[in-house]
């Protein structure tokens, strides 16, 4: 028999790249093993995965939200209520209670588009958020803001010549998923000198040149804040940009999965853009996904999160019931993690004064790591970062000499990429090289979470690898 | 704007049909809503899901098996370890310890492949089974077997003119899948008449017939035991299948999902695809999906199963790893479901008797149950039920009058369909039409599951409403 090979499959599969989870983390999980199999040969005694926004892994070690982990060993197991009622808070046991006779047993599978009253929970937290009512026939429960994004490019991906609009720097689902369904990645830049601004005319700028090239635009990409920029748009912009889609006919997709994540709520306050179109009165389509990954949650394990669509026909909504339907459902660890996202104690609750300090320490210590991290980032020699008013990241520029460029030809890597991976294997520190998420020509970047807990130690290292860098490959 | 309609979607989303959550399913939902909300209109008391295999849903409520929810409510929550020691076995807490060691929270995103020392213990498992060694390195830890499938679906199916041969019948996520990504579905015929069996001449038929239309086939599914049939393959077939795809260079997707639900063990035992492809030393690239979604821990809701590629390349699985790596990891609490499934209490440990006693009694009800309801149906006029040795169903064939075929075609429906519409009105029974699943033209089935634990009660309803059907349409 013939033998399977690559190019006996997907041609589209190929193409997709996806460097979260690429070449550094790869080599950073063998690193990893080394360690654990007792190797003192390398440079560093742990590896800090910066690559990824995944608050609660080893070394990390974010805590998990106590509430939400009660409620999910109660649903796992309900005699525990009675086993071990002194181990739970009244509102726990409550909670769990309410959950199960709604649910039965978190081992059935569920309604495809989620638990109804789960449903209904998320609406709610909607309304309250936005002031504008929401309808649960509209939102979809998802294993995770990824799935979501993944089944509406399938579905707006109807030909070979249907762009995407995405904005560089992108987190690279995008240009995966775009790659993986045969569609076009329409870029369009985001302006580090302002922040990382959007500008609604480069946007515009992209599209005519898309449409010039045969190119026919499906959708525009937001990230909200921005990954892996932290940018929080202003409202004024989101009107023009809901604007622009009517305009052009684009359906707005609005990746709004660190909107609790604001380090700067004030001067960077965080607006949905469920809120704009209403606010507009307008028609264009919207689906706007949110997630339990990130946040103050960072369960980003139970894969669940949620989608809501705006001004989306009923036939859509039951073509994407079909689709939803087929994979049956999405995971109910994840699913009642959504519920404790959009439902957590309220004051005077027993749980609340243990919620309420988790969650404030946990946005207090990302908000004064992103400020120092930033700070020390810029005062290093050929780097600059801005500083991040939200999300998990820093996307720090970082110049590089010929000498470094030249280096980095010569081992067939893209000049940060070569960067990095010295990063890595210097440090043990593994962050994502800017090329992973697309930059202007010539200017080279990376990306870091600022989630790792001994600050001084973790940008101490990188200060320390940067400074040698420069020593070996001088200033550019 | 022009607002977003059907036509412009994707066209390969409209082709997609999943029967199994489909028009009778959304029904069944309405009227168990209306139940909810006290009506009284309804001609029964209650839904009966039986269109899927989801045993812990609400109404059958097959309990899960205890030690696997301790272990994940001690993963959920570790401190109930010292809050309420006395909760749980020991050797659940030293289960949750080692886990807890290996991943540390269940809230952070594993490996893409799935957690290490899992893929291991799902590599001992398979060798336990199979007598032939697994590596872990070519395990893949999924949500759920469904998402494997379409993985490889995606990944086969490399241009409009790629046929993937399924039997007929077939569950549905097969042709759902292959309606999405564009492919050609080539159905060869399994025997109803021999006990559901599988013919490789009927297959090397469609095969060669495909050929001539100019379709490329890509894989062979085989669903073993058989979903709807519950048929098993023997050793002998199976190795002929093996053959086959040697023959003409098949990837051979090994859907063995039900491998433990087996009523009839020793006169249809279950024989792996990876045990065959081993005895035959056969170069044929397989893939094996299991799940815990199904056997005795019927876990739906968690989202978990794994499948193992045998004869497949490192780079097609570096190219496998990079695209289950987009959608970052398969949930924790699948992925400890999984391990819970291939690493049960043995004998002397303090969880065993009782896992024992519940994986026991969940075998011999579902024995009994399959073969009261095939004899019962058997008995009715015009009904004849292959009495199955495997998984979940019963795939029972009726013989349908002139009369009513005229009825359904009158109301725009499948004759089995208007049958299984009928059967939902009148008692609350949902099953799946046959034609959601393919069968001989001008013969109709429908699908129920075997896991209603009422048996009197719930065939009574069918046989009552059979014979009240036979009344006002005649008999064939």
């Amino acid at each position: 028999m013939r033998p399977l090979t690559l190019d006996s499959l997907n041609p589209n599969a190929l193409k997709v790249e996806y460097a979260v989870r690429g070449e550094l983390a790869i080599k950073a999980e063998e690193y990893r093993e080394q360690l654990k199999a007792g190797s003192h040969a390398l440079p560093f005694d742990r590896v800090i995965s910066s690559n990824i926004g995944n608050p609660q892994q080893k070394g990390l070690d974010q805590p998990p939200i106590t509430f939400t982990r009660q409620v999910a060993a109660l649903m796992e197991w309900p005699a525990l209520a009675e086993l071990a009622p002194d181990a739970f808070p009244k509102d726990v046991i409550a909670r769990a209670q309410e959950l199960s006779r709604e649910i039965g047993s978190i081992g059935a599978y569920s309604h495809s588009q989620g638990v109804p009253l789960i449903r209904k929970n998320v609406a709610q937290f909607i309304q309250n958020r936005d002031g504008y009512p929401s309808d649960p026939a509209h939102i979809f429960l998802t294993g995770g803001a990824s799935a979501g994004v993944s089944l509406f490019l399938s579905l707006l991906i109807n030909s070979p010549r249907a762009g995407i609009l995405i904005p560089i720097p992108q987190y690279p689902l995008y240009t995966a998923t775009i790659a993986q369904f045969n569609g076009v990645a329409i870029p369009y830049l985001l302006d580090e000198y302002s922040g990382w601004s959007t500008s609604v005319e480069s946007i515009e700028e992209a599209l005519e040149k898309a449409q010039k090239e045969g190119t026919v635009p499906k959708a525009l990409v937001i990230i909200n804040p921005g990954n892996p920029t932290g940018a929080l748009l202003d409202e004024t912009t989101q009107e023009k940009l809901v604007k622009l889609c009517e305009k052009f006919s684009l359906v707005l997709l609005a990746d709004e999965v660190y909107q609790a994540n604001l380090h700067q709520p004030k001067e960077h306050p965080f607006t949905s853009f469920k809120k704009v179109v209403k606010n507009l009165n307008s028609p264009v389509p919207l689906v706007s996904f949110h997630s339990i990954s990130k946040g103050v949650s960072g369960e980003c394990g139970r894969r669940g999160g949620y989608f809501e669509c705006t001004n989306i026909s009923d036939e859509i909504l039951a073509l994407i019931y079909k689709m939803v339907s087929v994979g049956l459902c999405p995971p109910l660890s994840g699913q009642i993690g959504v519920d404790s996202m959009v439902r957590p104690p309220r004051e005077g609750e027993e749980s609340y004064v243990l919620w309420k300090k988790e969650t404030d320490t946990i946005h207090s210590d990302l908000a004064s790591r992103t400020k120092t991290m930033a700070a020390r980032l810029n005062a290093l020699p050929g780097v600059s970062c801005v500083d991040s008013p939200g999300a998990l990241y820093l996307f720090p520029q970082i110049k590089l000499s010929d000498k470094a460029q030249e280096a980095a030809r010569k081992a067939g890597k893209e000049p940060d990429a070569f960067y990095s991976l010295a990063l890595l294997d210097e440090t043990g520190i593994c962050v994502v090289p800017g090329s992973g998420f697309g930059q202007k020509e010539g200017e080279w970047h990376y990306r870091l979470t600022c989630l790792c807990p001994g600050v001084d130690e973790y940008v101490g290292k990188l200060e320390g690898f940067h400074r040698r860098w420069v020593q070996k490959y001088g200033e550019q």
